[in-house]
């Protein structure tokens, strides 16, 4: 049923592959991205449950067959191919690097090795899927890193590339180390922690503004966040102070965030009000927040909406799925394109990981003393095999890998092997 | 089954609506755009089909109330509002100004009017559906102004914000006047012609650049485009060229555009092949195009991919959802937020279009002197009453707005009416 999610020229390959006898050939591809947009120094890897789900999944069904036969593309194409798609699995393996794991161009993020259709039809699905949470992955760690350890929320759905975009941007944004998302749907289908209150339509539907936290209290208790700033911010925050607890914390969303969390923070304070936390949103970024936190403003928590869920200043990857090697009658031909400034390097590869950099090698190498091989099998003959779903863990492993390894600069080599099998191609 | 598809704060304010006793207020929400961004001069309305389809379609499943229920913030909650989720449907109004036709920041894009709780839940998935399809829309126009009357077809699926993303941004493409997309999904739901021939994986699983142009043709036939890149683009334009017609057209994915593009035709004019059209594609946006248009490019057709799928350069719209008049026990109030910077107006409007100037004024006021009222109904008490699916229609109008209001620097102004409802708000 997302069989026709994709570009149409991998179905005309497939069915060019179909008439050229190639069914019996077996193709590897490898997903990686070429560089880093500017302001980034690693990707966070993030989409593979997605990419094992379609995987799985993909069929096409009878209305996406009969719509393709309407296509003037597909006139010369004999009828075998329609029930070939009808048959349609995905019978190959999938090799990837585990989700929240620290990575950089020219790294493979996942490699497919599957007969040559099956491997073909896949790329634009792969890359979409993979790209997009990558790249939101990326920039929420970059996010994370500027609050220097202030929770930030994921609040960007309104914003997102329709509402699917916003619901796994909520995933990614949680992958990577935020404390959760607005976005009710990622709640349920990921367990990831939502979070919201009110909006200003909530006080303006009041009229009253005390009257309107007064029945936001009656509804979330202890959880309530008053936002401030409808009419007047400073008079917002005493007549939140007024109403009193339970009082979890206010928002404030527009004007000086630095002047009114200020004054905020000691209108509460001076009300007794010490551990009633403050919150800010507003069109944020990892530069406003970095200015906030340098310039010490008592801000507890950022919401980041618009600029994390579209990775606003970088909102796509270099991301490419490239063929790098192909297997007929027993005999591997490595393939690599020479085009000016986008070559490939041929060969079905491996990243081996060293504390102090990472070594791009041939997945059949011996790896170097020590070193952890990054890409991992997950789909074995159409079957998953290892599918990392706790989103908890996930997250705990993005902490470390980022701790460890997200920095700028990080040293990746080409392994002998692969740079004499490059030399020679 | 998308009613979780929302930011949690629409489903909170729903709640406490509810408590609070509200459920007989109607509310009127606006949808609008604060401001253009850089390098826009307008804004091209797309995303309406969605609208009404999600609209009309909204429900919340079981399994969807059974996760809200698990939430914390929803503790206080009695069990009277399960049962009014359990039973929701939209049966208010919607006012839209039609998909394809220029719009300008704070003229409302639509107009929600239905019983508060109705009105206030949508505004996650209009502002994420419109919002999206509008900043491609808006995205193309540019595009296409650069590329001066050549053809352009979308390309972007695979950097597209997920793959549903891919499929719309074809859709929003298409209707601001591509000529299709490479988004098969986008063909079948959307009757967008779609286009595609072959990768560079194509050609390197034949190994052979001859013979891989020499399958596709058995192919494609007439449809022939040939990707002469994979190894070197003037050779790969002779092998083109040997292997001869039928021959649609070449394909350029590297190097120097300008200068390859000049040299390749040569090559096909010199081997008589002069109806052979030229294709680019690389990374391609407006500022290139229009480079390479000013420089005489024989290039004939423009594939455009990640700056259009994702409009690179201003991947989101300050697009709002505000409330602006609340009805109740027969007493209408208007409502506006007064926050610092993001003041919105009071009061149900209407976009008012002469030859010169747009004029923005109330709903209930008296149009000036041959004007066009840019809002129409397309939901009455929750049924579509209009819903133009004709995406070629749309094309059409968006043409023709382009061509009469899609200039910098038009005047909106807003009427005395507005004014004074502002002024006293």
């Amino acid at each position: 049923m997302r069989a026709l999610y994709t570009d149409l020229y991998q179905l005309t390959m497939a069915a060019g592959y179909w008439m050229s006898g190639k069914t019996g050939e077996t193709a590897t591809f490898e997903l990686f991205v070429r560089r880093l947009p500017p302001n980034r120094d690693y990707l966070v890897v993030c989409g593979l449950e997605q990419a094992i789900e379609y995987l799985t999944g993909l069929r096409f069904l009878d209305r996406e067959i009969a719509y393709l036969k309407t296509l003037p593309q597909f006139e010369r194409v004999p009828v075998g191919f329609w029930d070939y798609l009808a048959d349609f699995r995905f019978t190959g393996d999938l090799f990837a690097v585990p989700e929240g794991t620290v990575l950089f161009p020219g790294e493979p993020i996942l490699t497919v090795r599957a007969p040559l259709l099956e491997a073909q039809i896949p790329e634009t699905y792969l890359l979409s899927t993979i790209g997009f949470q990558t790249v939101i992955a990326s920039k929420a760690a970059r996010i994370l890193t500027a609050a220097a350890g202030r929770d930030v929320v994921e609040f960007g759905s309104r914003r997102a590339h329709a509402p699917e975009a916003g619901c796994l941007a909520g995933r990614a944004a949680y992958l990577a180390g935020c404390v959760g998302t607005s976005n009710v749907e990622a709640g349920m289908r990921f367990a990831v922690p939502v979070f919201g209150t009110a909006a200003h339509s909530w006080i303006l539907s009041f009229g009253d503004e005390s009257l309107a936290f007064r029945k936001l209290q009656e509804l979330l208790g202890t959880r309530t966040v008053q936002l401030i700033d409808t009419y007047d911010t400073i008079e917002g925050a005493r007549n939140a102070v007024s109403v009193g607890k339970p009082l979890w914390g206010v928002r404030l969303d527009s004007g000086d965030l630095l002047k009114l969390s200020n004054e905020v923070r000691q209108i509460l304070d001076e009300a007794g009000m010490s551990e009633t936390k403050i919150m800010a949103t507003n069109d944020l970024d990892e530069d406003t927040i970095a200015a906030l936190v340098a310039a010490g403003a008592p801000i507890d928590v950022f919401g980041v909406g618009t600029s994390l869920a579209t990775s606003f200043d970088a909102p796509a990857l270099s991301a490419v799925y490239k063929l790098v090697e192909i297997e007929s009658l027993g005999h591997t031909r490595y393939a690599s394109k020479h085009s000016e400034g986008k070559r490939s390097l041929p060969g079905a590869k491996q990243v081996f990981r060293l504390p102090d950099r990472d070594i791009v090698g041939l997945q059949s190498e011996t790896p170097p003393q020590g070193a952890e091989r990054l890409l991992r099998q997950v789909i074995a003959s159409g079957q998953a095999i290892v599918d990392e779903k706790n989103i908890r863990r996930i997250q705990e492993h993005a902490r470390r890998q980022i701790a460890d390894y997200g920095k700028p600069n990080r040293l990746v080599e080409l392994s002998a092997s692969l740079a004499r099998l490059a030399a020679s191609h």
